[in-house]
């Protein structure tokens, strides 16, 4: 079907590619050209500002994937509200925070569209094995949209349905939550096999016997032991670790509903330590994983 | 090639079976008759005393894989030792304090016998999946038992040799103190999409959707939102859940050389905390990943 994909970073980038490469018809927009230059190159529809989509598509509703930082999300769909036409179908598809949602579901209903919220997992591994994607919002709008989420699932991801707005992106963030929990355990237990009693142990051989069939298998320790085998010293990497809200917005809702969230609050601390400087052999491979998973620069804040 | 399995519990059992259907000729011992009765029915040796052991080999040298709880193995050993003939392998599958590997190494060494520590992961399913072991001790007696590790590691399992004494059971250590932070990630995830905003969030359908390469895909994810699809409530489960040393260990370790754990320590908290009284959901459910992958009575303390 013909979609038009706005935000073409790192994840942005490989949607637009992949539902190209799957057939559908892709108008591909971004505020930069450089990236738009780069999808024109393979056959995507190239719009260089927002007016060109909605020309791209005939002034006829239109179907948008919004692939953008949390932080834009509301400037961006208000910016767009201006100008879609009645019927268009919007596609939250980044990490944003899942309690503005109804807000803006309720602003583009005001302008006659329709908006999804889709949590996206896969990391830059999306384009080869498939997006996982957790959808929330109007069911009839994801019907409509089935076939590029098909798409984008090949060959070894799936898209979900969690019912009314909001849910896709809450599944996300309690995803992301509790990837920062598993990230941080399986950090914490590289470091004391690094660090502890024994200094010849192999960690590389660690993490590659316990890729097999035992009670840890996971793509997550997969990818750092891989990390771990290119760079045994983890050179050149600060050990600084991002973090991008989803556990903090997880938190704030525990703590709202006095659930306790021990491990993956654990898991949090450690990133923002890290930032005033606490950095060592685990947060360094966490940092490891985010770029083998995520494309994250080793070094970014 | 020959071989005699002491504990025939969950594991010892499999281990038994999964060596004599891959060809190998087992003793098979056990304090109590009827587990020994079991193997001798598929074709074991049976032998319903240590004396019986030695005899099935002929006063010749024993390879003894022993199976039992950590607090029973230096007793056994010892007894063991008494009527071993010098040249014997001794292997300890078991998850033992790798603290205590040396002495125990020492003392065989002293009766001219030699001992393996092996970490033997993969749970109840080791006998469909393959075991994931992680060897410590002498490299000549690991080459000896190779025959037998293969077949174990059959079809997607695997071993591999860490270096002297003690590595074996540490790296097996280290692998279930991120077992445990893994597990309470997990269980801390799906507690607060069951009792967060959202009241009709199918928890099932989020375990699938992240097993379909989303970053959480994992063995332990598989097994939770199987339990989750079998029991949605967690019916008839105490959420009081055992902890069986490793993680423990871990922290003591990590506490004497000043490396914090914080996700490992929360992990084991909620655990001890289960044990006064301290139930929810998520306690719950890490009762039913343990009976999922290790047949743990989901009630067990």
């Amino acid at each position: 079907m013909k979609i038009a994909i706005s935000g073409l970073g790192r994840m942005g980038s490989q949607i637009a590619k992949k539902l190209h490469d799957g057939g559908h018809e892709v108008v591909a927009h971004n505020r930069s050209r450089e990236s738009v230059d780069e999808a024109a190159s393979y056959g995507a529809i190239p719009a260089y500002d927002k007016a060109a989509v909605i020309s791209a598509f005939d002034n006829q509703p239109v179907i948008l994937w919004i692939m953008i930082p949390a932080e834009a999300i509301d400037n961006e769909l208000d910016d767009w509200l201006k100008i879609l036409p009645g019927g268009s179908i919007i596609i939250d598809g980044g990490n944003s925070d899942y309690r503005g949602d109804e807000a803006r579901a309720s602003r583009a209903n005001n302008s006659n569209c329709i908006m999804l919220d889709i949590g996206t997992s896969g990391g830059v591994w999306g384009i080869t094995n498939g997006f996982s994607m957790m959808v929330g919002g109007n069911k009839t709008a994801y019907d409509t949209v089935k076939p590029v989420l098909d798409t984008l699932a090949l060959p070894r991801g799936g898209h979900q349905y969690f019912g009314e707005t909001g849910r896709g992106h809450f599944v996300k963030m309690v995803h992301n939550a509790i990837e920062y929990g598993m990230m941080e355990s399986l950090a914490e237990g590289y470091r004391i096999l690094s660090e502890g009693p024994y200094k010849d142990i192999n960690l590389a051989d660690a993490g590659d016997i316990w890729q097999k069939s035992s009670v840890v298998t996971s793509w997550l320790n997969d990818l750092t032991y891989q990390a771990i085998k290119e760079n045994p010293n983890l050179e050149n990497i600060s050990g600084v670790v991002a973090e991008s809200g989803e556990a903090r917005w997880t938190l704030e809702t525990a703590d709202q509903l006095n659930i306790p969230l021990p491990a993956i609050k654990a898991a949090f601390d450690v990133r923002l330590e890290s930032q005033k400087g606490e950095v060592n052999f685990s947060t360094k491979l966490l940092a490891a994983m985010r770029n083998k998973f995520g494309g994250h620069d080793v070094n970014s804040r």
